[in-house]
C-alpha cells in the first residue's frame, strides 16, 4: 500500500472519530438541555409549553367528536419498529404529533360526545397534571413522598367518610394512622376491585391453627385445609368485565364467578341471588364474596344494596359494592338515596376518573374495617418496612405517581355542592333525552334510566307500527339490530356525534332475546339539551342516508 | 301565634330560602367556569397556569432534597376529614398547596437526591402531561383512543425490537396486528410482572381435553387435572417484592415463591437454581416461571440471564426477566453485554419511570411469543369486543391514560444515542464515586457497581483498623449497623443530600451476617461529581455531629 494512500486513510479515519465524537457531544449536549431547570422565561420549556397549550386549546375546542380517517389508513402510519437513532427536534416532533396523532383523536370533550363514560374535564387538572409531574413523587415510601402521604391519606379519608359516615372518633383515630387503611388509591376500577376481592379472599381463608393462611400456602391449600369444594364470588350477570379478570387472577376461575340473572331494571334478582348462596353452601363452596353493582356499566342501574348486605350478612360473607360509576351519588341529596346499603358494604370501588372529573388514573377502594387490608400487607427491605407510614406496604401497585393532588384538588375546588350539582344535572339531562325519545317515532326507549345512562334505538319505518304493537318478532328483531349497528359505526366514522352501543336483554313475544342497543352516558357538563338534540338529529339523518343508500342500492342502476 | 309573628318567620323563611338558591345559583356558576373551554389568554385556565408553573419552576430549582419538618408534625396539618361544602378559591387552594404539601414534598430531581430510583425528568415531559390530561385518551378501546391504540403499539413495538431483534417480517406482521400482543403498557413494574407470571400461569396450565384451563376452573383444578401437587415460582431472594405479591394473588401464596441464595455478586447461584428445578420436577410441583433479575432493587445486579435461559428451556419452562431497573441498558452498546439472555426471556418488565426518565405510571411488559397474552382475554359486550383493536383485551387494567404520548416522545425526544448517554454517564459516575469511597477512610464500599447503584457504609473511627483487617466481629457489626441506621435517618432529616439504606449480607470471621448499607442509585442526570463529593461530606459531617453529640451525653454535665 502506498504511503500516500496509508496517509489519506488514516486522516479519513481520524475524520469518521472526530465526526463520531462530535455527533456524540451534541447529543449529550442536547440531552443535557432536556433535563436543565427552566428559570427564565425564555427557556426550550417555555417554548414548549406555548406550543403545546395551543395545540390543547384548539383540541378543547372542538365540537365534533373525531376525525373521519379510516381507522386502516390511520394503523398504517404507525408501521415503523425502529427506535430513531438521534434526538428528534421538539418542534417537528409536536407537528408530527399534531397532524399523526392529535388529529384523529377522540374528542372526549365534546358536548356531543355522549356514548362513553370519559367526559370533559374541569381546567384545573391541566396545570395540576403539569405540577404533578414535575413533583414526580413516587408514593409507594415516604422518602419519595413526604408530604403526599399524609395528603392522599386525606383524601381517602374525605370520601370514606362521605360512604361510612363514622363518629369524629373514628377518623382522628385512623385518618393518619399507619396501620389503619381506609382506602387505596391504584391506577382504575378494575384494580380496585381486584384489590377488594384479592382482601376478601386473603382474609376469610386466612391463618389458623397450623395453617399459615391463603397468602403463604396457596388457594389448593386454603381448600383443602378448611375442606371447601371450591371458591366462588356472587354478583349480578351484569358485573363489570373486572370480576371476570379478579377471579382468573385470584386462582378462582371465572367459572367461579357466579352470575346472577337481573330483573327488568337490570338489578340483580334477589330470590335467585339467595338461591345461589343456599347452593353455595349446600354444595360446600366457600363464598369469598357477593358484589352489589351501583351504576351498571351498560345502563347505570343500581342493586338493592340494603338487600344484598342483609343476604351477606346472613351469609357471613364480605359484601363488596363495585360503585365505580355511580359512588359519586353520595354527593347529591337528591339521589343519594339510591345507594342505600353502601354504608354496610365491607368494601367499595370508585373512579375519580368518571363522575368525579378527574384524569385516568385513580381508582379507589374503601374499607369499612380500617385493618382489613393488613391481609395482602408485603414488606421489603429497601422501602416499605413494617411499621412505617409507607403507603406501598398494601396495595396492588408498587411505585406510583401524586395522583391524590388530582382527588384532594377536586374535593376542595369543586367540593360536595358543586359535585352535587355535576350529579344533579347529568341526571336531569339524560332525563330530558330519555322524554325526547319517548315523542320521536324513530326512536324506542329500551328502559327508563335510574341515573345517568340510557338505552334505546332506532326503529327503522317499516317497523314502527309493529314495534308501538309490541308485536316485533325475533326476525324483525334481528333486522333492527343489523342496522344499529350500522348506524353506530356510521355515526362514528362520520365523526360530528358519538353515542356507543351494547346488548339488552328484552322480552320478545314471551321469550327473552339480545338486542343491539344504543348508549347513551350524559356525563360532560358542557352537553346542553340543544346537543342532546343535535345528536339525535343526527342519527336520524345517517339512517336516512344509510335507508337511500340501502334502496339505490336495491334498485337496478339506470346507467 | 300572633300574626306578625307568623308573618316574620314566612319572611325569614323566603329569606333563607331565596339565599340556598342563589347559592346554589354561585355554585352552578363557579363549576361551570371550571368546565368552559379556555379560548383566551386571560381566561381562569391560563392564569392558573402561570401561578403553577411558578411553584414547578421554584420546586425544581432546588438543591435541598426536602425540608426538615418533623414528620408527625406533618402528618397533623392533615387530620381533618370532611369534603369541604363548596368549591374553594383556586389561588387559596394553591397557597395551601405550596405551604403545606409542595413545600415539605421531596425534591426528587435535586442533584444531591441520589438514593433512590426517582429522578430528575426531561422538561418534555411537564408540557406533555398537560397534553395528555387535556385530550383524555382512555386507551382501553378505540372509540375512546382512535390514533392513540396504533401509536401506543408502534412504541411498544420499537421497545420489543430492541429486546428481542426479530426480523422486519416479524415487526411488519405483528405491529399493527389485533390479534398479537408484542407488550402491554400498564400502571407500573409490579403490574406488569403480576401479568407476565398470570401470562405464564394461564398458559402452563391451559385448556387440554376435558379440562377447560385454569383461567375457567381455577388453580385447585388446574392442579389436581394436571397431577401436580403444587405450583411454585423461582428466582432469586433478591427478586422484587412485586413477585410476593404476584404469587399471592396468583393463588400460589408466598411459600411458593422459592427464593434461590445469591452469590458474592447478588446474581441467583446456578447450581442452587439447578438443583431447585430438579427438586421441585422430582416432588411433581408445577414451575410456573423461572425469574432472572436484570439490575436488583438493592444493588442493581444482574443475573446470569444466559445461564438462566438454558436451565429454562431445559425445564420447559416459562422464563421471565424482570428487567424494571436495567433494562435500559439494551440502549448502551458498551453495556449491553450485561444483559445478554434477555433476548430468549418469554417475558421482560422495564419500567418507563426509572430508565427511561419518564413520570410513574409507565410499567411495561414484552412477550417473545405474540400470541401469549391470549391466554389473559376478556371481553365485554359494550367494549372490548373478539376481534377488535381495542386495547383493553389483553390487560389486567380497564381505563387507562395515553401514557403511550410519553413513552413514545422519550424515544423520539433522546432517542437511542440520546439514552446510551443517559446509561453509560451514570454508570461511569457511579465507578467515580466507588472510588471516592475506597479512598475515604470513613466509609467501607460493600461491593463493587456492576451497573449505577452502590452499597457503602460508613465505619466510625473506632471501628476502621478492624474494618481495614477483616476482624470485626458481629457484635462491632451490629454497632456499626445501628450507627449507619441513625446516620442515615440524620440525613434524611436534614434534608440537605439523600442516600437511602437497605440491608446486605457480608461474611463476618467465617459467618454469614447481615448489615445495614447505605444505597445510592446515580440515575439523576444533573448529578455531578461535585455533587457526589458534597453527599459524602454531608455524611461525613453529619456522623461527626451525631458521635460528637453521643461523647457530650455520655460525659457528665458540666453544669
Amino acid at each position: 500500500m502506498a504511503l500516500s494512500q496509508q496517509r489519506q486513510e488514516k486522516t479519513q479515519q481520524n475524520f469518521f472519530l472526530e465526526n463520531e465524537l462530535t455527533l456524540q457531544y451534541a447529543v449529550a449536549e442536547e440531552v443535557m438541555q432536556l433535563f436543565a431547570p427552566s428559570k427564565s422565561l425564555i427557556s426550550i420549556e417555555a417554548k414548549m409549553g406555548v406550543q403545546t397549550d395551543t395545540l390543547v386549546d384548539d383540541f378543547l375546542s372542538a365540537i365534533n367528536t373525531n376525525s373521519d380517517i379510516d381507522f386502516n389508513a390511520l394503523v398504517e402510519t404507525f408501521s415503523d419498529s425502529q427506535v430513531p437513532i438521534n434526538p428528534a427536534n421538539f418542534d417537528n416532533y409536536l407537528d408530527y404529533l399534531a397532524n399523526n396523532v392529535i388529529n384523529h383523536s377522540i374528542h372526549t370533550s365534546s358536548p356531543r360526545f355522549i356514548g362513553h363514560m370519559t367526559s370533559a374535564l374541569p381546567c384545573f387538572v391541566r396545570p395540576i397534571a403539569k405540577l404533578m409531574t414535575a413533583m414526580n413523587q413516587n408514593v409507594v415510601k415516604i422518602e419519595t413522598a413526604k408530604a403526599f402521604s399524609p395528603y392522599e391519606r386525606q383524601a381517602l379519608a374525605m370520601m370514606h367518610r362521605l360512604i361510612y359516615n363514622f363518629s369524629d372518633e373514628f377518623y382522628t383515630e385512623h385518618i393518619q394512622n399507619s396501620q389503619s387503611t381506609l382506602g387505596i388509591l391504584v391506577s382504575g376500577g378494575t384494580a380496585a376491585n381486584i384489590i377488594a376481592l384479592w382482601c376478601a379472599r386473603n382474609k376469610s381463608l386466612g391463618a389458623k391453627n397450623s395453617f399459615a393462611g391463603v397468602e403463604k400456602e396457596g388457594l389448593a391449600a386454603a381448600l383443602d385445609y378448611y375442606g371447601y369444594q371450591g371458591a366462588v364470588i356472587i354478583g349480578s350477570e351484569l358485573m363489570h368485565y373486572s370480576f371476570d379478570k379478579a377471579a382468573d387472577l385470584l386462582g378462582i376461575g371465572t367459572d367461579g364467578l357466579i352470575k346472577i340473572p337481573t330483573n327488568g331494571n337490570n338489578q340483580i334478582d334477589l330470590p335467585a341471588l339467595h338461591q345461589a348462596v343456599a347452593d353455595c353452601q349446600s354444595k360446600n363452596l366457600h363464598i369469598i364474596a357477593i358484589v352489589g353493582v351501583a351504576g351498571t356499566t351498560d345502563s347505570g342501574n343500581i342493586d338493592s344494596l340494603l338487600d344484598i348486605a342483609d343476604i351477606a350478612q346472613a351469609a357471613n360473607v364480605h359484601f363488596h359494592v363495585d360503585a365505580a360509576w355511580g359512588g359519586p351519588l353520595i354527593f347529591s341529596e337528591q339521589h343519594r338515596d339510591k345507594l342505600v346499603g353502601i354504608e354496610r358494604a365491607d368494601s367499595v370501588t370508585i373512579d375519580g376518573h368518571k363522575q368525579l372529573y378527574l384524569p385516568m388514573g385513580i381508582g379507589m377502594v374503601f374499607m369499612r374495617e380500617p385493618y382489613l387490608a393488613s391481609s395482602i400487607e408485603k414488606n421489603a427491605s429497601y422501602t416499605m418496612r413494617k411499621g412505617s407510614f409507607d403507603l406501598g406496604k398494601r396495595a396492588l401497585e408498587g411505585s406510583r405517581a401524586g395522583m391524590a393532588l388530582f382527588l384532594h384538588a377536586g374535593l376542595h375546588l369543586i367540593g360536595l355542592k358543586g359535585y352535587e350539582f355535576l350529579i344533579d344535572t347529568g341526571i336531569e339531562k339524560t332525563q330530558y333525552m330519555a322524554a325526547q325519545i319517548t315523542t320521536m317515532p324513530e326512536f324506542e326507549l329500551l328502559s327508563q334510566p335510574d341515573i345517568n345512562l340510557l338505552l334505546y334505538r332506532y326503529i327503522p319505518e317499516s317497523f314502527r307500527e309493529l314495534a308501538v304493537k309490541k308485536q316485533l318478532t325475533e326476525t324483525d328483531n334481528q333486522q333492527i339490530n343489523r342496522f344499529n349497528e350500522r348506524l353506530q359505526k356510521s355515526q362514528r366514522q362520520a365523526g360530528r356525534t358519538f353515542i356507543s352501543r351494547t346488548t339488552k336483554t328484552i322480552s320478545c313475544l314471551e321469550k327473552e332475546i339480545s338486542v343491539t342497543a344504543l348508549r347513551a352516558v350524559i356525563a360532560n357538563p358542557l352537553t346542553t339539551k340543544d346537543d342532546i338534540d343535535a345528536v339525535l338529529n343526527d342519527q336520524i339523518q345517517i339512517a336516512l342516508d344509510l335507508l337511500i343508500s340501502d334502496s339505490l342500492e336495491a334498485t337496478p342502476s339506470l346507467a
